[in-house]
């Protein structure tokens, strides 16, 4: 009997699809994209690609016709079309039901918080009484937030005070924006567990990260988090009890705030995710072989560090004439810096890249990956300052 | 001012370009190959292909058109069709010399053997006597070698006595093979070194790969070898050496026999090699990644081993009814074991994937390996068997 691989189709192809490709490559996984350009960065580097819009039903139909399961690059997806395939027999991970939960924040945080997990105080805002009412709840200032669609920093405001609040929600409500409004808590620091989960419940999880944050997006990952054993276990543990209460197939991501000593859930997302890019040199598994692993209904890989300490830092673009594509060679100079492109322009604010470090010590591993993306930003010259 | 990605064009679209496409992903690096057939291993996983034959003059033209450097899969290239390239400008590394060096054992011997590098006894067989006279001279049985194209144990015959000799001297001059006769050496093992040199004469080296061999083909590569450090310092200056004598551009592997406690040049694969698959999980750089980085003139890569012992085993093929890809999700349970496929049905004999393994110790790492090896023929059931 001939053997056929099984075919992932990835509605999506960003950098995660583009990881994932590479995750692919080794155990033989056939790969179908479909991309909304030819040009998307795993589209450039994988053969069977659909170019198509990921909320066209035709084209989603025609990414199922070709794969044994479908899975996502990002969350952009149109819940009610996934449940109609999946009514049709088609295999999706995760489920139409985890997809619709994850493009919105404000129903995580409510079921979620009646649930028992610890969330930020919040409230929906239809009007902008909710918003001034909740401002005299919770004090100034405190988050607004988009429910859906928003990140790194996109679709998060801050707001100072009640003309703020009239201004800005004003605005938003009137572009059509579902809006929450959130607690600001004091932070010590974030944190995010990824866990993976496969159909019949076996689990997995990472040690906690520490997702150190600028502006809003997440600018550095640092493995271990600087947390204690009992905040580590404690995050562990409710990371495993949503998996489990929302039925997760797939990796999902589990961002979380810690505030005064304590854990509160921020956003969940179902799927490979900034905060585990980390795992590629860090952990036996990589996030990205472990979502093929856990949509495949194969047995989850082991998710043990490769060092003793592990720091990755985002690459964010600071405008296309300054491509720090064009220092590549100076910065892979760099003895154990690990370089990952997305095969994207360097446009301003864009996370282009990360580079990841393994070493014995978190000072150690920082300092070589900022070598690394120091040289890659022409901020220092190789063989000048000491690099 | 636009940002142009190096592309690298690779003749050939076997394992070794397959697995250097995964190493170009993250380098944002192009590929385009030139392949035998649509369906060859590296021609399955990326989308830049170029059907033809690798001795066709219009197609290596061609690939050489859509190339800033082109580089090799294998060896069975013309020389002088490549040297006709590089007469016209067309990057070439290894250099068209390099691949003549690598096709031809017999040249290599007397080269390197005159140069002063220990090689075995051998000498040039054009005639039946010659091959006669060489048994009486070197002892029996001796090596009867095709001095181009062998791998893998063809192309090598154990010759027991004269009537062997003739009988298969004769057989093989008549089908028009060139061959030489080697001393057949009392082996304590076979090392092999990786050497990587840029254009402007940058090296590194790897540690010395121990390679297991079983009737001519590598089956396991173990790291650290079984030498001292005498011995592995003096491998490695040998690896040096010969790089820098033949101008080395790229990676090469440098396949050594120990016999009695010394040292003997066996042959040199200039091209990512079988002996080098250990270096993706279990080096700071992978051979493909440093391939790259040579021919493209980049820094070379840390080579530094990622744990104190990595044991890789080759999978071969035991006929395409027992496909042992049937059973990946069982491999893929072995905690720690790293599963290479090379998208190859399973013909007997034939090298279809490969397992790393980094532990603490050789015997660890083997013991996982093999658990997964196991798994993956049937051998033993996933849950039964104590795995």
């Amino acid at each position: 009997m001939t053997y056929r691989k099984p075919i992932v189709g990835i509605v999506g192809a960003g950098q995660l699809a583009r990881m994932t490709v590479q995750a692919s490559i080794p155990l033989d996984i056939g790969i179908v994209l479909l991309a909304a350009s030819p040009d998307d960065g795993a589209a450039q580097v994988t053969p069977d690609v659909l170019v198509g819009p990921p909320d066209d039903p035709a084209a989603l139909r025609a990414l199922a016709a070709r794969s044994d399961v479908i899975t996502f690059d990002h969350e952009l997806v149109d819940p009610d079309l996934l449940a109609s395939l999946e009514r049709d027999g088609v295999v999706v991970w995760p489920s139409a039901a985890t997809m619709a939960l994850a493009q919105d924040k404000r129903r995580q945080r409510s079921e979620l918080g009646a649930a028992g997990f610890p969330v930020p105080l919040f409230a929906p805002v239809e009007r902008v009484e909710d918003a001034l009412a909740f401002g005299a709840r919770a004090g100034w200032p405190w988050i607004l937030k988009a429910s859906r669609g928003g990140y790194d920093g996109r679709g998060v405001w801050v707001i100072e005070s009640p003309d703020e609040a009239r201004a800005t929600c004003a605005a938003a409500l009137a572009a059509g924006t579902v809006l929450l409004a959130e607690q600001r808590l004091p932070l010590d620091l974030e944190l995010a567990v990824l866990v993976a989960r496969r159909p019949a419940g076996e689990m997995v999880t990472y040690p906690p990260v520490e997702t150190v944050q600028q502006d809003g997006m997440c600018r550095e990952l640092r493995v271990p988090a600087a947390i204690g054993d009992d905040l580590a276990a404690e995050a562990t543990a409710m990371a495993r009890d949503i998996a489990e209460r929302i039925g997760l197939v797939g990796i999902m991501a589990i961002e979380l705030f810690v505030s005064g000593g304590e854990i509160y859930l921020n956003e969940l997302a179902p799927r490979p995710h900034n905060s585990g890019h980390w795992t590629i040199e860090g952990a036996l598994t990589s996030q990205f072989e472990q979502h093929l692993r856990a949509i495949l209904d194969w047995p989850l890989g082991a998710t043990v560090p490769t060092g003793d300490a592990v720091v990755t830092i985002n690459l964010v673009g600071e405008g296309e004439e300054r491509d720090p594509r064009a220092r590549i060679p100076e910065a892979v100079a760099v003895p154990g810096a690990r370089l990952h492109l997305y095969g994207k322009a360097a446009r301003n604010g864009r996370k282009i890249g990360h580079v990841t470090v393994v070493d014995e010590t978190l000072a150690g591993a920082e300092r070589v990956a900022r070598a690394a993306e120091s040289l890659l930003f022409g901020r220092v010259v190789a063989g000048k300052d000491g690099v």
